[in-house]
């Protein structure tokens, strides 16, 4: 067919991919098709539409009869909106060292939620009760932010999952001190998908109470969702929203992105397919002499320590990033769009300047 | 050609379009191909991918050599970006109490940018310099936010617009105090088209320093960008507008739909479009005995003055809202894909409730 | 007696008194006299000491027996701390454009609790419940920053008063609309002298839920109090106040000033000295022909238009200021210690400067 | 004499002292009287009074011709002004976790500053050049709040010091990466007592750009003062002051207190005297069996370590606090007014309740 007409240009080459991050890749073919579908016609904006309408019945059914989304535009937003939620102006967050809130969201929570981080260092990026008692304490003194809310990560950012099980006591855990659990799920479908339960299993399940639920790295162009599991843990969620400036005007859009996504199977076809990309890069690199692999593989990132020199030969040719650079670890992340071309052709790169 | 697989499906009857707001509309035809051809393969995430780059040198050919586009999510979250990236810690704005982020941003820029709003009544959204020293003092009074900006609607929150000669004297003004100029640009292709300049004419060539370009009024499906004029006045701007939780990962998706726009004149033909219909709208009510039209309509909106029971008759026909229902004033907006059709099925039905 | 040493020496005249501001004034002996009282040994510090214990006695003797004070550092600190204590992270105060914390706190409303202020003009700094309707609306709206409480100031920035059916007036109007009511004290003291009414006439028995009880101005040295009336209207006073950085360590310090000031009538004593040395300078600025006094002196200030010259060689004499240059309007403040001496010197003054 | 009447009582024991904090200590005679003196006549409010003039006087003549003191209310206040003096909005502030802007400050520098805390952990309190490695990096990524400042306390919470040439090298370090150096003083005068060297030697002479000055702990009622050092690095030092509601309306009666300490050696003598304090106390402690004292006494703390049980019951005579208590790990300071008696009784008390 002839692509409508359009003054805008390609100005990419769309065969190349890389490792350097799950938000490189683009849009899911079914993901593109559905904005389409839902455009032509008025819609009312800011979540009247029909659309938002009906992402809160396909967001019940993985999340429970009491579960509601609100649709936001970023991973950033979204924690932060969340994190607002659940938090009175004199509230704390416990979450690990490495938690994308304390390390890449370039303080928003702080200035934007004046909220403060009550930080647990981790060996693999995961709270336990014992991690987070380094932080739960002193909710009657106020010379102390009080932690009201525990914040976790699944997948972790180091590529690590939590059991449901495990999630279960930290919410007990959180519960038992009057503290709510956030999820970031930036990338909950790659760690439904490697745990191969539903996310319900290890989310409303198990106590937690709200989650940013990610859609970005899962194949959608934009968009994520708060979802309130805990009715009873919030108030004024639009508000929050609005005021954080995570308010879609044409909401349409955002929903119908996640509607592809979660109608179906399709967000966990390409979570599967990513996490199954990490692990043949893995396996690809384990036969590599002198790389090693440095957390479990279990969701969609490796993380891999080498020579310093062969990171930079390699960089040259395939764009990734170090992740500490004074240890030589750097991290490769699979993508939805991932072939297994692109593995093998960068596992032999890997060889070839290890061999050098 | 059948359309390609997705899971999603139609909720909304693409037929239907009212006069409520310029938002309720989808995205033009062209800015929806651009996004396609946009997709496939990996790009650069967070800004450094090829589509941003190039709009900066369509952003260049419409404000100056000097300019330089940041692409964000939103409009409010434009002005909070923009505003800050202009203000200190100690700054305050000067705008009309009209203005979209006095009274429509749920309190972002106070709350989000620390920032004081400093307000002042017009009789029709416009700043002047005898209205800007109305709160243009102070700056060595500890007691008093400084005022560090003067920010004014282009086309206005009444759908009225400022001539080239008007902007040039809010900006010397301004300038002559030490304050620079922001101009929200959200409505900004609707008073290009109405004053039939091109954008530069009453910014960069007037002096406004920082600006609110707005996309998705004008067709897109989201994205806005703060156009950078003059460097001299914001720094960091990258980490300001990560910080505010307006930073896309997938960012060549807002550019391309800027592209789309910007790069010829699809931006021109939906602005005169959508103003086109206000004039025609405007005029068929004019013929309705005992509506009265507020303001001058310059733009895409239309202002008007009729029986609190007509607009709720008319309100259970057509959704659109009141701008002060205590006076029983209502707003109607044509958008880019508002038909000639429309305005006149509108305007009848008007006329058989004015009727009854 | 021998002062007790001290390495600091006096600096200036204590002869010279002045009509520029209430807090140019120094500390009445008696609450001198009680610091040194509370002075030596060991107390908790931070208010679980024994002076903050007995002025809640106190406050509850002045304001019921659900009144609690929250001593504070100073009158912005008190109204920020108050004002974050009965709003919510998406809350705005409603008050009149004149209020002292909307002119003259620095934004610290703004930047410190992320509050919107939404502002009424009004002819004498008095809010009415017409003038609240102004503003109060919305509540579901999420653009808009969500009225949650009226914030009204006695005696005003403008030296007029409240009558006790006023305040009760607004106390209605707010609560029928689900909004608190804080009445900035800074001034009190002067309104109940004033009025002559015990405080508790137009706070607590009208409805007010909260206030800033004023010390600096009455005589202290520094120290105010927020005063929670409505207990339920509030939660974590203390961690508001350590998060604002208004929790003095050593708030014995704070405490025992106010229980000289309250303790009997010192309060009151010194409000109706200085309301009485404003009646006698507005009756002698009253026969000075050319002059004119702009609003009622019901409490310490006098505000009169003159000529400018005139006011500038009497600024020659006198340090006051402006309040609007502009329109030529000078205000004048009685203070504790000002001498019938001091306003007649001054009025002869004004007479010389008016004759030339 | 008979003392001046007031209206207030004396409601404690003005012979108990303790060691639970040094601000559980009252006022210096000496400032008092100094705040006697600064009393009668009208100053000008806000700093521009006599007091405030001459205090930099002083100041200078501790910390250099370019330094300027900020008088403010309490520490905390005194850390977020001197903190938000030197960083942007996007900045980030790299301090020990046991610092007391990260550990006691109740959030207040993310919430009135929004500052994002870099915290490195350290044995005893103490920042070094490679501890400050583990966070100073990162500068061009928006993804991180970027380090603008180094943050030391000296003396530490833990009672440790830093060497002058230790505080070189931190300076040293920043200054070489584009940071500046702010110091927490809070205890300064006991840093300097215990190293015997002026001031200056361990501020302004190494590269200390601007500190925070403890009054209260010293000796004085309440007041602190912001010290700029280093002119270049802050702007509108008073606009930040107010707009952090740390701006004293009778200013003179902080600044006389300050001047009282600092004139002539006021301040030395405190610190001396609660330094010796507390050796006689460490040295008492030292010999009782079974406590261990847990960093070096190099000011006015002593941290010990002994059986749960002994503290508690030593708690029921003696007011003092757990400085981490799953570790039996107690805090005992001693303040300006700690007499040999204080210390002998209580190392006697400790050897009871330790041979039970």
């Amino acid at each position: 067919m002839n692509p409508p007409r359009t003054d805008a240009r390609r100005h990419h080459d769309p065969r190349v991919r890389g490792f350097a991050s799950d938000n490189y890749a683009g849009v899911h073919p079914e993901v593109l098709a559905a904005l389409a579908l839902a455009n032509g016609g008025h819609q009312v904006a800011y979540g009247e539409d029909d659309y938002t309408g009906n992402l809160q019945r396909i967001v019940r059914s993985h999340f429970g009869a009491g579960a509601e989304a609100f649709p936001v535009f970023n991973g950033t937003g979204a924690n932060v909106v969340a994190l607002q939620a659940v938090t009175d102006r004199w509230g704390a967050v416990i979450c690990a060292e490495s938690a994308h809130i304390n390390v890449d969201e370039g303080g928003a929570p702080e200035r934007v939620g004046g909220l403060k981080l009550l930080t647990v260092p981790t060996p693999d990026g995961k709270l336990t009760p014992e991690l987070i008692d380094r932080q739960a304490y002193g909710w009657e003194d106020e010379h102390r932010a009080m932690p009201q809310v525990v914040s976790i990560t699944q997948s972790t950012e180091l590529g690590t999952l939590y059991t449901p099980e495990e999630i279960r006591a930290v919410c007990e855990h959180a519960h038992a001190r009057g503290m709510t659990v956030h999820l970031d799920g930036s990338r909950i479908a790659n760690a439904a998908a490697s745990l191969d339960v539903p996310m319900r299993t290890f989310t409303n399940a198990v106590g937690v109470d709200i989650l940013s639920l990610g859609g970005t790295k899962n194949g959608a162009m934009f968009g994520e969702a708060v979802v309130v599991i805990n009715q009873d843990a919030v108030r004024r969620m639009k508000h929050i929203r609005k005021m954080s400036m995570q308010l879609a005007s044409k909401m349409r859009f955002v929903s119908v992105q996640l509607e592809a996504l979660l109608a179906k199977d399709l967000w966990l076809r390409n979570a599967r397919h990513a996490n199954g990309m990490a692990q043949r890069l893995a396996e690809g690199v384990r036969a590599v002499h002198g790389v090693e692999i440095l957390h479990p593989v279990q969701a969609n990132g490796v993380f891999a320590k080498l020579p310093h020199d062969v990171s930079e030969r390699l960089q040259k040719r395939f764009r990734f990033y170090f992740w500490d650079e004074a240890e030589g670890v750097v991290r490769w992340m699979c993508a939805f769009d991932t072939t297994e071309d692109d593995v093998d052709t960068f596992v032999a790169a890997l060889k070839e300047e290890m061999a050098r």
